[in-house]
């Protein structure tokens, strides 16, 4: 077995092929071979595909599976790579960083040959998928904890037409949500990395909680507007149905708007996602668990705004973040 | 220190009283005190509301305290007892089990004084809080990988009497499911001590996913109508409105009724919660994660059935149980 990482098939073959990016083993566990699906039809926009990031958001590797399904029938040009799961051991694990080094692949990026699996796993996408590719779709989600929307998200760019074109990308899954989202935790992420080669980079947050059939089609659907406008799908794009409505809004949040957790207790939400709230509304109430006789504390709505994401009721220490608020973009 | 269980107040006084269920401390971690509200109003039944058994089925400490809050002003006759966190070491590390000798409580009934912390739990509320009260509600949900509809539960009882009663108080909450459940791993379950003592104990199971606000309004209105049936509180009991519906079903599952994962991969729901399927329906798909050139498996409905819980989209196991389907109960 080599010890460099590779692809067990040629990308630039026209037609399907599926095979697997095989990652070296190390001194911390054996060989990864990560399935990979392709789709050459020569010329034409260079998509890659990426699901599982976090091994506790399943629903990317779900729809990224989808896809390798019905493709072959639909794309008309170009390629699109498709990794279902990039990190088998931490959706083995259903864990959001890999079990075996404690890294999160997400902040790993663009990796070292010579490091920890997680590491290797980020050096072989960064040195052998990226540079063949224009567009990255990367299918996250806000895991079983939150609640959150289908959205399509992106950081701030400072390029500002490459950062108006991704938002037009972001804007083409016509999920119910375009979210920029101001997030100083940066270093290693995978969207830094493409963006800085001058590449659209999308990270679909499909969603929170449970993973069930209904979202699974929203997310599907959302994917499938994206295709077609990048050319690579024909068909009409359609705003898929969530919750009895169509419809679709492009909002920012920033640090700031994070709201955090006054104390150590029981957070009760009191709004749910999308709720639009107006100063001193209430979000959620914080029961704190040493005694029925000290008063829960109320969270409130600092100003206007939309509760972009909302923490399901679980136990969090003080100054844990439990909603993001946001309001619409002015880019 | 008493190197006993105690209460910190006197049940039997008149009013309401808040204080503490004192488990002393033991070899594993020091004495625990669990909050503990009383309303006593003299004759009329005698009533345990519990939660938090399980350290990541938050629902029932929530609605417990919403209890608190409330009951003072509705609560006609009769004794309510609340425990809203029967096991804080649990809760305060969202695990089931408690992290401190990994046991789970609700197989450690009826507990041990000189055993470990779950043990020592287990037996304060046998011997405190059981001989003062003639039905209990111990307020579970099935976690956070599971969708499952709010639901009071039973298992079902040898004693025909007592089974026609306990049903009958199980409809009362006039959730969207009532569901008798056949299962085998009994030993050391809260309810069977219970209901060897010829008391009716009600498991309501408030569901499962995230815990959002509109979820927590259904499942506080359930138990409100359970109250109202039991004469503890006056009132009209409605049925909640659940997806659009306002309804209900009685509904039995076995052991037999289990749905398995054919290999380990993960698991994609292709139903919902509450759908009827007929014999063949597609109930998942389970991706091996290995090849895109392997076959999906997909999973069906061996009989006309309803699906009443269904596994979150996740990694899983060979044979591990991925839903389960029920028939309309025949007493």
């Amino acid at each position: 077995m080599s010890d460099t990482p590779h692809l067990t098939f040629d990308l630039d073959e026209l037609g399907i092929s599926k095979g697997h990016l095989v990652i070296p083993k190390g001194a911390d566990c054996e060989a990864l071979s990560l399935p990979v699906f392709s789709l050459n039809k020569g010329k034409g926009p260079r998509l890659l595909i990426t699901g599982g990031c976090h091994g506790n958001e399943l629903e990317g590797p779900i729809v990224a599976r989808r896809l390798v399904d019905w493709l072959p029938e639909a794309q008309t040009c170009g390629r699109v790579i498709i990794v279902p799961v990039l990190n088998p051991p931490a959706v083995q694990a259903w864990s959001r960083n890999t079990p075996v080094d404690g890294l999160n692949l997400n902040r790993s990026f663009p990796g070292r040959a010579d490091g920890s699996v997680t590491e290797r796993i980020a050096d072989a996408v960064s040195r052998l998928l990226l540079p063949t590719t224009d567009t990255v779709f990367d299918l996250h989600s806000f895991g079983p904890m939150w609640d959150f929307p289908p959205a399509s998200t992106t950081h701030p760019i400072a390029d500002a037409d490459l950062m108006a074109k991704t938002v037009r990308m972001a804007e083409a899954f016509k999920f119910p949500m375009t979210l920029v989202w101001e997030y100083h935790d940066t270093p290693g992420m995978f969207d830094i990395l493409v963006q800085n080669q001058g590449k659209v980079f999308i990270c679909a947050e499909l969603g929170g909680g449970t993973i069930g059939s209904e979202a699974l089609s929203i997310y599907e659907a959302g994917v499938r507007n994206a295709l077609i406008a990048l050319g690579l799908v024909e068909g009409e794009a359609e705003y898929p149905i969530f919750r009895q409505k169509k419809s679709s809004q492009t909002l920012e949040t920033l640090s700031s708007d994070e709201l955090k957790s006054p104390a150590r207790g029981i957070f009760e939400p009191r709004c749910s996602m999308l709720d639009n709230v107006r100063q001193g509304d209430l979000i959620g109430t914080l029961h704190p668990m040493d005694s029925l006789s000290a008063d829960s504390i109320d969270i409130r709505a600092p100003r206007t705004s939309t509760v972009c994401a909302i923490r399901s009721g679980a136990h969090v220490d003080a100054n844990q973040t439990v909603a993001l608020l946001a309001r619409p973009l002015k880019l």
